[in-house]
């Protein structure tokens, strides 16, 4: 009788609420204004040739290398971040490793370590989700081969402090330091090309979230030479798909879209965390694109009631510690107005005292 | 100090020869025709909103179930068939078990089986390629967990019988066995669905070959559902990106387009092999959209002239079995036969004999 692997019949299924995503996107943490209009015109000019033929990853590998100012060498396009993920954890992991993650954090880290028969062990943040540099530093053994950071983090919007990631890197050379930065643009700060002082540290960056390429799937993992080596060698020639390699230059070439979104987030996130504030509604202060906030029992009903008004927010209540907690996205400056225009509405109608909303 | 698993240190890179590729592409399975019109129609409908979003994939895959006659449950949309091989060795192979595969055949099933530590047991095919059944029957053991068969075979363009197929699966009852029908339009048969009977077989499709989707990055891994379940909890949610999944439809609707491709092809594959037998040049009746045939010393040099006018073929030298082979793909009527002249002149002009153009 065939089976799979104990690890995969041990595996949890990961599946997002995707159906029926009709109305104001505030649920996935995409780019809610679209891609640019150049990434547009750009897929506009394919041909029915060039979606014939086999995608030719090395040109925008060289490309987005010297966009992000690395080696060529040292940076592999993946399938989105999660293929990142997927391969990093298929090239250093194996049974009896461990995994350290920080809970609660980005799904896919547990999924794919997991997946290789390594045992995951979980750091919890806090209760006000900081990041538990002290419990991964005592985490780490001998045995630890892969560290995974979402910085900032997904759902809580926290960021680590570098001298701590360098730290962990520092304490763990036997394992790969994984720096996921989905969420760069909206923060600002990041360990790119660190790896020269501490060649096991890699880096995560995509162009799902403020480059608005979600539909498109493509990331990049970058890291030290020697390593993506390894890791490319796992990969297919062909992971990431021709139209992402064809479009990737307009992207590049687009950065004033990108600058003015980003504000527009920036701004609104500020708006927002301003109005939970004014609410007394618990919140965590965020450098991401969206901020996790608790409606305690009734954070289903203001789900519910966000998207009886065409705004979609996403339950994040079984996360660990999110328990009554929704994460909202920011978008545009006038999306903002629109969610917390809703947002109000439904505390007042509600007849929110700020004890009862807790 | 960070070292990757020994089973990715001592993979094997491959690296397709994609660079430059300026001319007729007869070299790497393509549609030389280009996808559909109506394909390219749809692309061109997409939004800027619908490139932002995250890919979803369930719809198109009930739609492509329903397409291929199976049930929902039956079916993985996958990165292309490299990402359907990778997941089956990653869900089912570990270090300890056994990989089986015929060489020749298709580069991946090896990099994907040996990259989970698995041992990877080669099975030759002997002079005339043929499917060698007796050969891989004896190399199955307790530890056999995959057995990967592309049919037809690449670069052979050879098949395997079905009562074959059938015969390993049922007497290696603890594998999965993969019958990869990329080629399946310009062949005809399949295996599809015989996992009623058979519970360990799986069977991938492509849409980059005969559809004209290879930059699209879409193929299916199909089977019992029970073991298709446990296979997409490893996959990414967002594993196809979303325009192939938007693009997909418009394929499935235009299988005339598909028809008269394939019809194409086969009239100028037979062209093309009674040619072969005509100067006496080796080769092996082809059941897919390409040809393998032995130039011997001269491959080299037809390959290079071949370029010279402007047609790109595949060299195989390096394959098992296949030194001084070029690998030819039909492409259109009039493809074939721009091929075919071109192919005259450089025999003509290096002044063949039979004797030594073999």
């Amino acid at each position: 009788m065939l089976e799979a692997r104990t690890a995969i019949r041990n595996l949890a299924t990961y599946h997002p609420p995707l159906g029926g995503r009709v109305g104001l996107r505030l649920d996935f943490n995409e780019n809610t204004a679209g891609c640019s209009p150049g990434i547009l015109a750009r897929l506009r000019e394919m041909t029915a040739d060039e979606i014939a033929c086999y995608p030719e990853r090395e040109p925008v590998e060289a490309l987005v290398a010297d966009y992000f100012g690395v080696e060529r060498g040292e940076l592999l396009l993946t399938n989105g971040v999660d293929e990142a993920i997927h391969l990093l954890c298929e090239t250093y992991l194996e049974p009896g490793d461990e995994a350290l993650i920080v809970v609660p954090t980005f799904a896919m880290y547990e999924i794919s370590a997991a997946a290789t028969g390594a045992r995951v062990v979980k750091v919890p943040a806090d209760q006000e989700f900081r990041f538990p540099a002290p419990g991964l530093l005592s985490g780490i053994t001998s045995r630890t081969r892969l560290i995974a950071v979402a910085n900032p983090n997904n759902p809580t919007g926290s960021v680590a402090r570098p001298e701590d990631l360098l730290e962990l890197a520092r304490r763990a050379p036997q394992a790969a330091l994984l720096v996921d930065e989905a969420y760069f643009e909206f923060y600002g700060r990041t360990l790119l090309r660190q790896w020269r002082a501490l060649p096991n540290l890699f880096v995560a960056r995509t162009f799902s979230k403020a480059y608005g390429l979600a539909g498109l799937r493509i990331g990049a993992l970058l890291g030290k030479g020697a390593h993506i080596s390894m890791i490319r060698r796992l990969a297919s020639p062909y992971n990431v798909n021709g139209v992402a390699l064809f479009c990737l230059p307009a992207a590049l070439a687009d950065e004033s879209y990108v600058r003015s979104y980003v504000d527009q987030v920036r701004q609104g996130r500020d708006e927002f965390q301003r109005e939970l504030k004014r609410w007394e509604i618990q919140y965590w202060p965020s450098q991401a694109n969206f901020v996790l906030a608790r409606f305690g029992p009734l954070n289903d009903a203001f789900i519910d009631c966000m998207r009886a008004r065409g705004i979609l927010v996403r339950d994040r209540s079984r996360d660990y510690g999110c328990e009554g907690c929704a994460r909202l996205t920011l978008g545009t400056a006038e999306q903002t107005a629109q969610m917390i225009r809703a947002f109000r509405e439904i505390l007042i109608q509600s007849g929110a005292s700020e004890a009862r909303i807790q």
